[in-house]
């Protein structure tokens, strides 16, 4: 199945635009946690176990689980193998923010596509389409390009105007009209820039958005969901980690933003 | 010891500028290598015992390892530990092009920096200087920021022309006006393009350069090395992978190669 396919079906099982960040930083979890043989994995499952109907998508940060070297890749692993077999219907995005030199990637094809089965991966766009297409000859996969980030200095290279248009906005061009030959591409556009969020959506039509920012980073639902819709009512994987998993009810929170999400669309 | 130091140190020890990239893709080692129960690290530490005196760095790509799950995360510990009891002067990059946001990444600080011990790590700029400063915040470790990129896709994003000067440009200037206030800032300039490596050493005085693309990538070493060197014949870490690892005879292609940057430095 190719990944926007399954991206849909995924949307429309759960009737989810919610993402949630499997941002599972070994020090902030909870005491019991700590203390078992697979912390990260537990964890997770136990997240996982609560949220899993309200959600299209999961996306561990690949930071949180290296930390912990060849354990926290382990835990990783076992996670992914415990959702593919558990909730298949569900999308996994690996948040890696990868990209190296042309055939070096493959290497990071087999270990996030293959070795750990994810649906998808964020990528750098510095280093041009030519350098990731071992990532977007893969049409099974979809390829999250890092567009408009959330975080607050995001604009130092992004915001540099060429001939009058940001530099955020040539990548959303370049990946609309010549990284997406297979349909694979998604953009990252932060909730925490609106107005930035509401251009990237005029400029790409229908293709799908990740959009983090919501919760701790402090973006806005109502804003962030009327800006990023597409002309169908979705098109955006909106995501919230620390506000939801380190919540005391995860899905307690999980439950009131989809919800809110929904209430926008 | 803070970075230049102990880079300046290896330089002076083997009077070398050469870095081997450890870039010991599985699929193309050897047989005798393929069939040990370690044969990442077993290959590794056969290249490294043959060039260990003709080097300043060794430069693994992450991918490599990456590729083979938790198994090659292992093997680059195992190769980073015999590093570092063996042969504790060369300094060792971690070729991983990393760049999260904010505190995301001090996952990737303590994987590389603290778990693996390496000395320094590549790093995207597009998230802008505030992401990386986890990174930029160890004095003791080099940031290696990307700025002109080797393959022959690096100009979609990097040749923008930003008030008339080029993407890249911006990235070399930001960065030694403002990443560098800890002294252990260095950039990545290919050595496919000789021109632009010339321009970057006039734009940032005596900085050090990481430059790859000798050997396979087609790099000229006449070129490159006239191009790069600071006003003290060094300042560049001139890196050559599958030319050296995969040769029959590593230490002569490696001597051949110091030899040769040492002739017109």
């Amino acid at each position: 199945m190719n990944f926007q396919d399954k991206l849909d079906k995924a949307v429309e099982k759960n009737n989810s635009l919610l993402c949630v960040g499997l941002d599972s930083n070994f020090d902030k979890l909870p005491e019991k946690f700590k203390k078992l043989s697979n912390p990260q994995f537990e964890f997770n499952k136990w997240v996982i176990e609560q949220t899993h109907d309200l959600v299209c998508a999961y996306k561990p940060n690949w930071a949180f689980y290296e930390a912990r070297g060849d354990q926290g890749m382990k835990e990783l692993k076992l996670t992914m193998k415990y959702l593919k077999k558990k909730y298949p219907e569900v999308i996994t995005i690996a948040d890696a923010k990868r990209a190296d030199i042309g055939s070096t990637n493959e290497g990071y094809v087999k270990s996030i596509f293959d070795w750990l089965g994810f649906d998808a991966v964020t990528l750098h766009p510095y280093l041009g389409k030519e350098a990731v297409e071992p990532f977007l000859n893969r049409k099974d996969k979809g390829c999250i390009v890092l567009c408009r980030t959330s975080n607050p200095g995001a604009g130092e290279f992004q915001d540099l105007k060429v001939e009058g248009k940001p530099v955020w906005q040539t990548v959303a061009e370049q990946v609309r009209d010549k990284w997406n030959e297979n349909g694979n591409c998604l953009l990252v556009a932060g909730a925490t820039y609106p107005e930035e969020l509401a251009k990237i959506r005029k400029l790409v039509g229908e293709m799908w958005l990740l959009v983090p920012g919501i919760g701790a980073q402090g973006g806005d639902v109502e804003k962030t969901v009327k800006a990023g819709v597409n002309s169908k009512g979705v098109g955006m994987i909106i995501n919230s980690s620390r506000g939801i998993i380190f919540a005391d009810n995860p899905r307690l929170e999980a439950e009131k933003l989809k919800d809110e999400i929904n209430k926008y669309r």
